[in-house]
């Protein structure tokens, strides 16, 4: 793992930007966060970012750039085109688009489409990085799960996600806890443990019938069976619950499925990995630092890396 | 069915009351909608609130007064504990509050409560009137279905409720429509018919795995596949085609369920008939007025009816 600096790479979302000096072998040499992510960025001006991030780095002069994530989607620099499944590392490398950034070269990495059997498409952008990152030490296969606002559940195989499908689940949570009768019981927004296993619990009893499930939340509290301060993470769990027992039919897995390879923040994944622990599902752990070896795989890919070598 | 008129009876609910001058039989001689939802009663003054509707009926005068709804919840003028399931129309008549109104007697009918077979309570307060008043031509037994913010279904043997569910598909739709990244690109509030049918078809295609439906409405708009004007037609469709696939296995019902019968407004139930018939499940009408039967029949079984016969 060499210190000489090889590559600048941008994991560059909606609210955050993440930066990595990356050197050889995609090692960290360096990485930061800033308060750039496209939704921050006045009057889309993501040059003069770039050139305030940039700035902070006199190390990463004359390296070759490239960024994953929401930066190429239609409310980001530029839109770049979905690549479409089965993708792998060339064929997302081929998708990117070359920005002219001051005389220097940035590489935006598209985003990756599927079609489900019934020809409902979903999208991925920025998770298709990490995804690659992730893989790298899982001999290019597996079951990917990216908990969020909007989960992705994605599977490698070969080194090419092969299909994936999107769960709103952070964004349904956050709806029904501050928009419907169920928050309004609520004190705090904090996940209580017990609370947030009694969810899970409840979401194998309802089955699919997560609309039913949800009205748990006030039935209880009515009889003096669930406190105020113990509806979010009830909530909580009636949806990542729903979410776990779900998706590996979705996606065509068999029972038990294999283990899923968790990405992000130990905060985003804790409360994955103590739902998938009860529903008897396997989980590990992935690198929260996955974009950063994606991004070096992804400049590898399409032969950016190598200029810097 | 007699010109005499025997009861006044009340559908008081959050948003709106319904005051009927009942005959014989259950006749309806009168009827009115009030703006007096419990919502709209300034500082709780449902004393004041039933004179002025009362002024207005001098026909009403002498007659036994009896009241269903979330008047006799928490929020109302007196909360009436929830009758348990099983529950016959003499249990629930025995549930009643008596009220002093000026001299005189006001009846609040209880809500109803169940536990499903994994302990989870469920309740219903003023749905259980309507569905004694479409029991009463249906041999006091069926599948009864109450399209709604809070939609129920329920379960009716030998003239007893005895069980039922809540789905949360109103509510959540207005949450996911208004608060989250589907409603962004929505254009109009409007059910556009085909998108609702698609929406149907993309409950069926997913199965028990809502939350992942849901994120249809953002892809198919993102490939130009779901025009803004079709996003809540869409989104509609997916959530009641989930109640209506959910709602049968959840009460234990075989396949194909029994004929449901929907009580409501035209209005609120032809969504939940146009979503049935895609999905072959059979479906007929009550009458929109089945709260009056209901008290009627409530009245009946508490003795009230009598005193003014």
């Amino acid at each position: 793992m060499g210190g000489k600096p090889a590559l600048f790479a941008l994991d560059w979302g909606t609210s955050n930007l993440r930066a990595y000096l990356l050197g050889d072998g995609g090692a960290i040499l360096d990485h930061a966060n800033w308060p750039l992510g496209i939704m921050q960025v006045k009057d889309g001006d993501f040059a003069g970012a770039l050139g305030q991030v940039l700035s902070a780095w006199p190390a990463a002069e004359g390296l070759p750039l490239i960024a994953s994530g929401m930066i190429g989607s239609r409310q980001g620099w530029r839109e770049v085109p979905y690549a479409a499944c089965p993708a792998g590392l060339s064929d997302v490398a081929r998708g990117m688009a070359r920005l002219d950034w001051r005389g220097r070269r940035l590489s935006l990495v598209p985003g990756v489409s599927c079609l489900d059997r019934h020809g409902i498409p979903d999208v991925m952008r920025g998770e298709e990085t990490q995804i690659f990152g992730a893989a790298a030490d899982r001999n290019d296969r597996g079951l990917f799960v990216l908990p969020g606002t909007h989960s992705k559940w994605a599977l490698v195989e070969k080194g090419r996600i092969i299909g994936f499908a999107t769960f709103m689940t952070g964004e349904t949570f956050a709806a029904l806890k501050d928009h419907t009768i169920l928050g309004r019981t609520m004190q705090g927004g904090g996940i209580d443990a017990a609370a947030f296993r009694r969810g899970v619990e409840a979401a194998r009893a309802a089955g699919g019938a997560l609309l039913h499930g949800l009205f748990g939340v006030r039935s209880l509290g009515l009889f003096g069976k669930l406190a105020q301060s113990e509806g979010a993470g009830y909530l909580s769990g009636l949806l990542i619950g729903s979410e776990l027992l779900e998706a590996p039919r979705l996606l065509g897995l068999g029972e038990p499925p294999a283990a899923a390879v968790l990405i992000g923040e130990p905060a985003l994944t804790k409360h994955y990995r103590m739902a998938a622990e009860m529903l008897g599902r396997s989980v590990e752990g992935a690198s929260a630092d996955a974009a950063a070896m994606g991004l070096w795989r992804l400049a590898g890919a399409a032969g950016l890396a190598k200029e810097a070598a």
